[in-house]
């Protein structure tokens, strides 16, 4: 990097280009995009990455630093003068590597997969080097047009219906890349909203109702509440149901509601809940929806990958009778943060309510109506170009390959899954879905110990009353184990709560995971466990 | 990259290790992840990119498609097999590149800039690689806690007041990283919403009004209409107070609306409009919001920049009495797209509105209240380890550097406004601010050669009659020169509207343009004005 004017070493440059005039060419002070520059540190980051991906499974898989561990060790202000690249990357492999949770790391197996790859990676370069900001066609045609393409594309391997894909449906519809799905349920949740309100006039806010489950993601409240709804049902699921939402509860809740003078307008089905990865009744659901003229929104975030699949492309069955549907392509589809896929059926609804038509914005291409402007289908109005990666990674794997690299995290699952089985200390706590097994220490195991070991009084090995119920003894227990093979660094795994019961998740998906890790895990599991309860 | 079951060449592996069971080593797809193949196209990619800056003054600066150019380039399909790396690259090459506008070029001077650097696009690079998703502290205590600091090194460079730092002012302010300015405007009016309607019933929401001025970005009015706020009001500006927003006429306003029965709640101020980067006179304004409990956002997305600067520092004096700041590092900070810079002095006013706990983030050191959870701080919940570049920009240039870099660009505008000062067939619009020069045709000019040249019965060139007014034939010929510039490719330049009047912004920040690129600009406009008054 040219840094004529200011360095590090040496303050005393006042008799340096910048301060005395001089020919336009000296007068220049830096230039941060010389291709040189850009070549040797850029090659260094590679190389540093490689590395990092060669020795992830070495450095403990959740971050053991306490808190405010990284103030200590980095100075109080910016600095003044340029600092070599070389000191830099030192800081981030001395302080910034230990202070990282690794989810690239094989052995991660918490909340659900951020699934990098080497497509999606390099596509991230191509969007960050070029930098174009896609707010409209004329911003950068390639990155709309490449987008709906791409979403075309994908949409097609999902075998969504006509209706959501641009080219299938007269251009009524289409998809969107958004950054995540609290965003493509903010957006269609304000497009119904909007769209019920013109019919009831705005002063009726105020009465607006919308759905979920109680297993429905947290993004969706809050969605709702930013979009100053008051009125968020999240009906109760229960486990002789697989906590799905059933058609039934929600027509019931309906017309209640309905009753009471609320006006329904939004539904949040899911297809792969957090806790346990359950699948609501898509075609049902929307039956019921449809009576009643509520919008219904599809949220497939970590299981709509697996839809590519021919053998899961079931669990979607009845998307056509949605409005809506999202996937993270970021989650479990190789593609690096964030990449969250959108389509709607008509994008006409997302525009009325997220159209601006500022002056400075205005250009031809965008008053001939024959581009998408996709600015107008989101909250914010800057957009990077966020379908390169997804294009690399559709091209570089293939969606056979795809389909072959979910199947392989779903049978690395059903191994793990059959190795909990086999331990009959342990329980699958629902059947497993897709890549998520959600497994505890069974009831039964912790009532058949303590009455081994326990001889204290009525008291427990936590100091509990024995009456205090057991359900909390195997929480505690349960709770004790995640913590304790987390402590260790080996592997990351985190938990659900479902009817008040604590079960360790286990959601394989990783990129670099392989079968051995995976039979890994489950001995360390397995020894923890023994000691846990030998001390119990 | 590991190929083994699936290849482009041959379709009929049946007989491969994925068809047959066979050892676990064997039953391994492919992986994506591969460091030798990331090291491999990573490279590949650094120099693509640096070869890129190195030609990109050669492109034409706007893309010159024609709407739906790229279809026939692509298939219909996504590829069920993997493509070689090399065959993508040669389709960017051919297919992308001629359909993007390269804000990374020299010659762009449209919109607000977008001004990657090297050490922009390796900060981006190391998050794309580590890909965490930074959640809450735990999910990777480096990436918040890097944020906060960084976050307060910035705020201290700006002089930012103790309050809106995380360590001055004993945790209760401090900044957050989103991704656009859109954003931090929606959390925040989302924030003094819901303070509002806390106090007077959330049934309320129909009366509550928000402000900004006719100068005020539109992602202004978007956000309120999402955050389901139907009262926006845009206070007229006028030349007289160079198109600011002045304390009286905000004072008169909220007057007439409270006796309205409406209840304001959030004032937008802009330092650095859109159209014309005019400056809203933050102190006095938030003396009159004060008396009214009315929550102030200062957005100085494009100009926050030049506050690093002494010399404009005072453009942002009174910020003291603001409740939330942020500027966008992606426009004129070095930093590539996406980095808006929030503060707040009182985050709690955030959290009370953003925060969610659901159970599968709960987490010990959550549940100490040691840490911070930026989840609640913004609209979605999943984030990248944001501040890796903006601090790889503070280290890798410093302050200082940065300042001279900002006040280089501050003098190529100066040269433009002189180069433009100096023909008297043009006039500045409004005085330049920072980097961005207003300019056009002047009225006298237009009504000097249709005087010398029109004489076709009192239709003038557009075949408009004369008396249809001058206003419009100014702006027809100033939207014809513009039009011309961008045509040629040689420049991008966009255009504002105030007052009815359409003015061309020359907004200087491109991270390549020097002044020989500028004093270039510049004769190109002279001769596309030469040869359409000759016509005229």
């Amino acid at each position: 990097m040219e840094m004529k004017t200011l360095n590090n070493s040496n303050n005393n440059n006042q008799s340096d280009s910048s301060s005395s005039p001089s020919s336009p060419q000296r007068k220049r002070v830096m230039n941060p995009l010389d291709p040189e520059e850009f070549r040797k540190q850029g090659h260094m980051i590679i190389d540093f990455l490689a590395d990092y991906y060669t020795n992830v499974s070495n450095f403990p898989v959740r971050s053991q630093v306490e808190p405010d561990y990284l103030r200590k060790h980095l100075p109080d202000s910016a600095p003044l003068f340029p600092e070599p690249i070389e000191s830099i990357l030192e800081d981030v492999q001395e302080h910034i590597i230990p202070g990282i949770t690794h989810w690239m790391s094989p052995n991660y197996y918490a909340y659900f997969p951020s699934s990098g790859s080497v497509a999606g990676f390099i596509g991230e370069m191509l969007s960050a080097g070029l930098n174009v900001v896609g707010f409209n066609w004329i911003s950068s045609p390639a990155a709309t047009e490449l987008e709906t393409i791409v979403m075309d594309w994908l949409g097609e391997a999902l075998k969504l219906p006509q209706q959501f894909l641009y080219k299938g449906s007269n251009k009524n519809g289409g998809g969107v890349l958004l950054g995540t799905t609290c965003e493509a349920v903010l957006c269609t949740l304000v497009a119904a909203r909007d769209k019920k309100l013109s019919q009831i006039g705005r002063d009726n806010i105020g009465k607006l109702l919308v759905y979920g489950s109680d297993q429905t993601h947290s993004s969706f409240g809050k969605a709702a509440q930013i979009a100053g709804i008051q009125n968020i049902r999240a009906i109760k699921t229960k486990r002789s149901n697989s906590f799905t939402l059933t058609a039934n509860s929600l027509l019931s809740t309906i017309r209640s509601d309905i009753k009471n003078g609320l006006i329904p307008i939004y539904l949040c089905a899911t297809v792969g809940t957090t806790a346990i990865a359950s699948i609501d009744p898509i075609m049902e659901l929307c039956d019921v929806a449809k009576e009643y003229g509520i919008w219904v929104h599809v949220d497939a975030a970590y299981a709509g990958s697996a839809c590519i699949c021919p053998e899961f492309r079931s669990c979607i069955d009845g998307v056509e009778g949605a409005n809506s549907f999202s996937f993270n392509a970021h989650k479990w589809f190789l593609t690096n943060l964030a990449c969250c896929c959108l389509w709607v059926k008509d994008h006409n609804a997302l525009t009325k309510s997220l159209a601006t038509n500022p002056e400075f914005l205005r250009n031809k291409a965008s008053e001939s109506k024959q581009v998408i402007d996709y600015k107008d289908w989101q909250i914010t109005l800057s957009r990077k170009f966020n379908s390169l990666k997804l294009w690399l990674v559709l091209r570089s794997y293939g969606v056979e390959n795809l389909r072959s690299f979910l199947r392989n995290h779903v049978n690395m699952a059903k191994t793990f899954e059959g190795l909990v089985k086999l331990d009959k200390r342990f329980e699958i706590f629902v059947p497993r879905k897709f890549s998520l097994v959600c497994f505890r220490v069974s009831p039964s195991t912790i009532i058949a110990t303590r009455s081994n070991n326990n001889h204290n009084n009525g008291h427990d090995y936590y100091g509990k009353l024995v009456n205090d119920g057991d359900d909390y003894l195997v929480n505690e227990l349960n709770k004790k184990l995640l913590e304790s093979i987390n402590k260790s660094g080996k592997v990351y795994m985190t938990h659900g709560e479902v009817e008040g019961a604590f079960v360790i998740r286990c959601a394989i998906g990783a990129t670099l995971t392989e079968e051995h890790h995976v039979i890994m895990a489950w001995k360390l599991i397995q020894e923890h466990a023994d000691s846990l309860l030998a001390s119990y």
